[in-house]
């Protein structure tokens, strides 16, 4: 690890956070693009621009028809079979027994875990981050239709910094959708830009807090003071998108989803990547660190990336 | 009253609904538009026979900028001056005192008397239902930013029929934006096509049944196959449009809206037009009528449309 990460958390954190009498702003202290663009590049110069400037892109077409019909089939075999389970990596619906969420997706299934290392994610990570990457969580999210419930706003990154021990902000989410992606269906609300700014969060960190944090976030998110403010200076951008669509975005950008009272359920395969130089340290705000299924421990394995189709 | 409907209801109930045993699918028995289009129709050829096929219709542009400020400057005034009240006219969010809705609302300032009058509502409202009309109810809406509730999918004639006497499908609702409305602030959605069949629901009506029906209703709404056969016949659509859009919907089409996590509430002046030959008779199928600030009963009175602008 990074002599500049031990003095980070020996003397002085730089993105403090649950602090118990405030809340607070504080600019940026990383980059967000860590590569210099050139032709080899994952992705357009336009897009890296976009993504260094609103903390989130929306691909689409990267995938065949055929790859995302895979995943699907594979997903509902997954959710089929861990209906009801009292594993730790199984969440469900607060009202109900129906999964919402599976983790350590890339250990459930062997397209899975070729999925999470594919070059159209993995290799767009690594130029983003301009490091090797290695998982740090992943997961497949399901928003059942008539009663899919709401995900409030948050950055990714206060809570991982928190209680995971995340030092700095050098890590991407890759959403892949697995169904329609609608504003009307619960689709990813982003605040395009959000990530320039770290909302330091008022209230300490309730002990085991993530036991009801995945089900409803309440500690670790920004006041409605500041994400009415936020949203005045950046708006609300919807990732909407068919299945197949992949929506990536920065560890420090707020989003959010609403509940979903249609027919159509929500899906996704959700990977986050950080940079094998990032690796977490003990929390910055949290007596202990979350359990190695929501936030991966230990020495960082660089991802080898999977070339060509997943099927 | 007519003669038609006296028979309707002594001999038997071409819209029945609330059954203990059953939900049926019953073909609309009544016209969409009840007038012919001419060059004197309020809204144009095209505008009549998108109502007419699809159950709603949405209208830009028909308000200028200083009338929609009058009506967002006192609808704020009203609901300051009724925060926290028990009067049976105010209902408040299920978790808090804040204002959702204001019935009467023509009752509570003489602006918003004038625009339950206006030609642009109830002009059209007279020309779509053939007749003259009156107010079958009304309301200012208010759904908060953060926190607002979705409300579920329903056929506004389902209810009104079974708890207010409703006869015929010869009702249609106004709702005039106040603010902006996107789908990720709770826009109201709209079954386009919908209007055209009668789920006739299961469930028969608890006493009292609209004071928990106006915070949750869950008797009077179709089955979860019912609402995805009809989402896959006919697809969902958004009414958005920034604040002064008119929103109009026959009283059949399956509509409801979603939670709104956004620091952007929703908010609209809601009139529903009744035919006064549409005039209310008994309950068909609850065992009292709802109070008359949900569904005016006695004599219909023909509104006398008021022309010009509203300030």
């Amino acid at each position: 690890m990074p002599l500049e990460y031990f003095d980070l958390r020996a003397d002085h954190d730089i993105y403090p956070t649950r602090q118990p009498d405030r809340e607070t702003w504080i600019e940026r202290q990383d980059p967000v693009v860590w590569s210099d663009w050139s032709d080899a590049a994952p992705i357009s110069r336009a897009e890296t621009e976009f993504f260094d400037r609103n903390g989130y892109l929306v691909l689409k077409g990267l995938f065949e028809p055929e790859e995302i019909a895979a995943l699907v089939d594979t997903a509902s075999e997954l959710r089929g079979a861990l209906a009801g389970s009292d594993d730790p990596t199984v969440v469900t619906e607060p009202d109900s027994a129906a999964v919402r969420t599976i983790f350590r997706l890339e250990r459930t299934h062997r397209l899975m875990d070729r999925l999470s290392r594919d070059r159209r994610l993995a290799g767009i990570a690594r130029f983003l981050l301009g490091d090797e990457v290695s998982i740090h969580q992943s997961r497949l999210n399901y928003k059942p239709g008539f009663s899919g419930k709401e995900f409030y706003w948050h950055s990714d990154f206060e809570t991982w910094h928190a209680e995971d021990g995340m030092p700095r902000m050098r890590a991407v989410s890759a959403s892949l959708l697995l169904t329609d992606n609608r504003a009307h269906n619960g689709a990813l609300m982003l605040m395009p830009g959000s990530h320039k700014t770290y909302v330091s969060c008022q209230g300490e960190t309730p002990e085991n807090n993530f036991e009801n944090s995945l089900k409803r976030q309440e500690i670790g998110t920004p006041s409605q003071q500041s994400l009415s403010d936020l949203a005045r200076m950046h708006g609300i951008e919807d990732a909407e998108g068919p299945a197949g669509t992949l929506v990536l975005f920065d560890c420090n950008t707020i989003h959010g989803s609403n509940g979903n009272i249609t027919p159509q359920p929500r899906s996704n395969a959700f990977f986050v990547y950080n940079a094998v130089s990032n690796a977490l340290v003990e929390p910055f705000a949290a007596e202990a660190p979350r359990p190695d299924h929501l936030a991966a421990r230990g020495t960082p394995r660089p991802l080898s990336l999977h070339d060509g189709a997943l099927v």
